[in-house]
């Protein structure tokens, strides 16, 4: 009993925080982007990209989300957007009271996009919601076709599924016979894009995809 | 105070069942390792190449952990070896309570070295001891160097640490200088293995590491 009670009450605190950030970012019609995958699938690599593309037309701010180091919050900042970097010393995911924090450091009237870099893990980040308006997941082809069915809730939650290092595909098994198979079974709806941070292959489908949902926010539908 | 007494019977709970299954594993001198990763680094490629080569003169067993699917399993069994799946059905690491119930399903008489490959994630499973002799991280080339400082709890613990893809390192901005800069400065006693299963290369050192630990155990020194 009493260990349910704990983590009900634990949920709840992140309900309602993750709840108040949210009104936040609604007021203001900022479209938020809570990014995920494993470590090393290309997330960071990806944000850059689309940063490049898009800075000079749109408000972008990042919330970078790591356990430690600002590695990847340098990374973005030479890119000159506004970015956090929120270190959880060794928590799996970010939370409400986590981005409550980093919201407070930014200057909300100057973002249209704001896109949170979760902790890099295929399992935790999937099950806190963080005020986004959509989880974006992440999946490398040098990682194998047969993780969406082997984690698969991160899959079914997305909107959207990259897959990235497409380049790399050819030195691998992976399948994508498979891979789209498996990613339809859990999730009918996602839209898929197969990207190359090396090649710069994939990212301008992805700019128009986040593109649009900005808009659309910003006009008041999602 | 009720969150704290909670965590902390939670973690009593697993010393508690883990230091049963120690007891029996190491009562029979089966050398343990516990196998760790990100998704897709190459665990389960791994210990098929060690299987392959050791079996025949070797009793090996595998404990396979995953949150769904019996995948791994399958790929293990095919050598002939006997494997337990172990489905977390969403947590984020195995725990003693599971592994306890992989150990009933082993015949342990017939077991010298018993691996068990953990859920893949680079956070989780570094803070739960499940009985094991060694913890053994590994990380792919693809994945990208600055991984051990951003997760460096598991390469901390780890007696092994495998490089893998070392095959795919010249498509990647791998740094192999900054890598084992940063493994030093975690860990300075770590073995450090560079492997590729698709070229079969550094295999048989990792092999021999192996068997000299077993035999170690055996002997009843560690």
């Amino acid at each position: 009993m009493a260990e349910i009670k704990v983590v009900t009450n634990m949920l709840r605190s992140n309900e309602e925080l993750t709840a108040q950030n949210r009104k936040l970012l609604d007021d203001r019609g900022i479209f938020v982007v809570n990014l995920m995958s494993s470590p090393g699938s290309g997330k960071t690599s990806i944000l850059e990209k689309v940063i490049f593309r898009m800075k000079n037309d749109l408000q972008i701010a990042v919330i970078e989300g790591d356990l430690y180091t600002s590695k990847d919050a340098e990374r973005i900042g030479v890119h000159g957007v506004p970015v956090v970097q929120i270190n959880t010393e060794g928590a799996c995911h970010l939370d409400g009271s986590m981005i409550k924090t980093a919201l407070d450091a930014l200057d909300l009237d100057r973002v249209r996009l704001l896109i949170i870099e979760n902790v890099g893990n295929l399992v935790c980040p999937a099950e806190f919601e963080i005020g986004e308006d959509v989880k974006i997941t992440v999946l490398s082809t040098v990682e194998g076709n047969d993780k969406p069915l082997k984690y698969p809730l991160m899959f079914e939650k997305s909107s959207a599924v990259i897959l990235n290092k497409i380049d790399l595909i050819e030195f691998t098994n992976f399948s994508k016979e498979e891979f789209y198979k498996d990613i339809r079974s859990l999730n009918a709806k996602a839209d898929v894009f197969e990207t190359s941070c090396f090649k710069d292959q994939g990212i301008d489908e992805l700019c128009e995809w986040l593109r649009n949902k900005v808009e659309n926010k910003l006009n008041g539908g999602m």
